[in-house]
């Protein structure tokens, strides 16, 4: 494969040097550390699970108990349950955008939970198509329910962002949806190019970076400008701060594919060298694979042979240590590290254009650094 | 069963009188008689199928291609095909509402495009989630493309809907938009009232009604004002155009279900006594089992048997044949004949409380006889 990096400013992979499992990414602001990360995640979610929930509780039985069983706010058996709602970036960066024009929180409030209706609509569809049995160690909607229940409770979350927003009644809103739409957009081209990617032996890292860019970097986009724009920002704000959640978006995307290699299994819950075990084409294995040289080429004979070997599935530990190590001597952990801190810097940059208090700066710079610092 | 009808102006089932296997409606208004149905379908079809087509050509490919063939613009092999599409009663409607305000036939277009879309994507969701394998005699997506791509493309088309309508930009485009997701949000809680009554052994008159009324009633109504509502007319004026889609649906829903048991198989492209073959509950079946009296006791027992009954596969066309005439027996073929002929007229009446050009009436009344009167 030759490396195509038309277009782009990165270095060839490969030409990165040593670097920690997570990117160590100091502040690009100092006011950001004085930022309660823990505070501004918690205001999101608390401004918007209550009308999350009311807006589920809009749907018709049974949808009604498959989404809240998917919002892990029952189980199974329909008892109520305390799950893990995630980490909350989205409707942390809604509401704080509301503030760029100077608006309250709570002006975010709608576009923070279409943005939250839109991610759980691509989850329960994409966990269907891609046969996962398990989101945040619980079996997903279809296993519990059904494939017609994920596929129809899918698609009732979706048109539930668009009313949640539409029904403002507002031209900012009519803005916002076509935002959102542009978004959910993204996120299904993206579903798109996963599957097809699967079924190919090689993918270019632009290829890559781009169906990262579709399911992560989009809807991040719409969340970092959806209340600004219920907030009455002009077109070109809206895309700057597109522009730096789009960013953070890959970042963060980086970042979750060093997690799914070298990650801590106590910490991201999943698997010792999860993505390997999927066969994943992540950032690292794309990377190490483009960058050449003889760890570069030993890897990509090892990936063929297991594509097609029958006995994958019973692989031992040292096996996937063993390609971990290969990805990481051609240069693919590097230089995805060095990925995120790019993707980051561009995001941070993105901000100085657009006018807004300082505090609220700080803010979009403090969620930045979490996202891109998370060990989990 | 309890028969409940409450808030109904329905007769009971099997107080009808005997009637036409399809119901023989004079035009309400004489001036109706004088407009070409035809023409009038044809001018739908031409001015939204290359608008249609314009906006799945977006689609990043594969999902282009696998709703090309959807729409019968190609076959699985790829290669040109001119697919039958439909009767286009809904684009027919869309462009014509927009003259209710005075405004060009063109003003609907986007919202008779839109409105294609969300039907199209509830026929692939519906398709997968029910397993029907054919489709206006053809395989059906994900029979032909696999399930992924059934509900990918038709999360990219419901997307895509909004899209187009929103990329208006005007006051008028988002007032369309939200009442196209309402009318999205009831063929979901339409296909989840389906599966679920799947599941049970009676379903009342009114359940059926309010499902239909949910999976026909409610995209007709959309069509029937979307149009006249980007042309700028109030929303009272819209929500009358909306009511005389309603109960067309309702109407047209009826006529079908008479087709589904009695049609001729000739006209309808459809096995004999489809809908019994597929122990559908359809209006006919669900008014003769209400009905009482020895007929409908006799059915019920039948059903009940079939319903567990392992060679059900393999009836003759004469068991079929002795259960529709049950069924005609307790008075659910008359029933349901008069129904659409209720509906038809609570459509009709809805036209006279707004205010439009006289052949613009004529044109609306044309359309609905010609729902009524179809043998297909």
């Amino acid at each position: 494969m030759k490396l195509d990096l038309q277009g782009a400013d990165h270095p060839a992979p490969g030409d990165a040097t040593k670097g920690d499992p997570v990117p160590a990414v100091p502040s690009a602001q100092p006011a950001a550390d004085a930022v309660d990360v823990t505070a501004l995640l918690e205001r999101g979610r608390t401004l918007a699970t209550p009308v999350l929930r009311a807006a589920v509780d809009r749907l018709a039985p049974p949808m009604d108990t498959v989404a809240a069983y998917h919002f892990g706010w029952i189980d199974a058996q329909g008892n109520p349950a305390d799950g893990d709602g995630g980490k909350a970036v989205r409707p942390a960066l809604a509401v704080l955008s509301a503030q760029v024009p100077g608006a309250a929180p709570e002006v975010g409030v709608p576009g923070a939970v279409a943005v939250e209706l839109v991610h759980n609509f691509s989850l329960l569809h994409d966990d269907l198509m891609d046969g996962d049995e398990q989101r945040r160690h619980r079996d997903t909607v279809w296993k519990v329910h059904g494939p017609a229940q994920a596929i129809l409770v899918g698609d009732a979350l979706f048109a539930l962002a668009n009313e949640v927003l539409l029904e403002l009644g507002t031209v900012e809103a009519g803005r916002a949806t076509r935002r959102l739409t542009a978004a959910s957009r993204a996120l299904i081209d993206g579903q798109a190019q996963d599957i097809s990617y699967e079924h190919r032996e090689r993918v270019t890292v632009e290829e890559c970076l781009e169906m990262e860019g579709n399911k992560t970097g989009a809807l991040l986009a719409c969340a970092s400008s959806i209340g600004a724009v219920l907030g009455g920002v002009d077109d070109r704000t809206a895309d700057q701060l597109e522009k730096y959640g789009y960013h953070l978006g890959l970042a963060f995307q980086a970042v979750d594919d060093l997690l799914g290699i070298w990650g801590d299994p106590e910490a991201t819950g999943k698997q010792t060298w999860s993505d390997l075990r999927q066969r994943k084409k992540s950032l690292p294995v794309v990377a190490a694979l483009a960058a050449g040289g003889p760890a570069s080429e030993r890897l990509g004979e090892l990936l063929a042979a297991d594509a097609k070997s029958n006995d994958f599935d019973s692989f031992s530990e040292e096996e996937f240590a063993a390609r971990a190590a290969l990805i990481e001597e051609a240069g693919g952990r590097d230089w995805t590290a060095e990925e995120a801190r790019r993707q980051y810097a561009v995001a941070i940059e993105a901000l100085d254009s657009v006018q807004m208090p300082d505090h609220v700066r700080a803010q979009f710079v403090a969620l930045a650094d979490f996202v891109v610092v998370r060990k989990r």
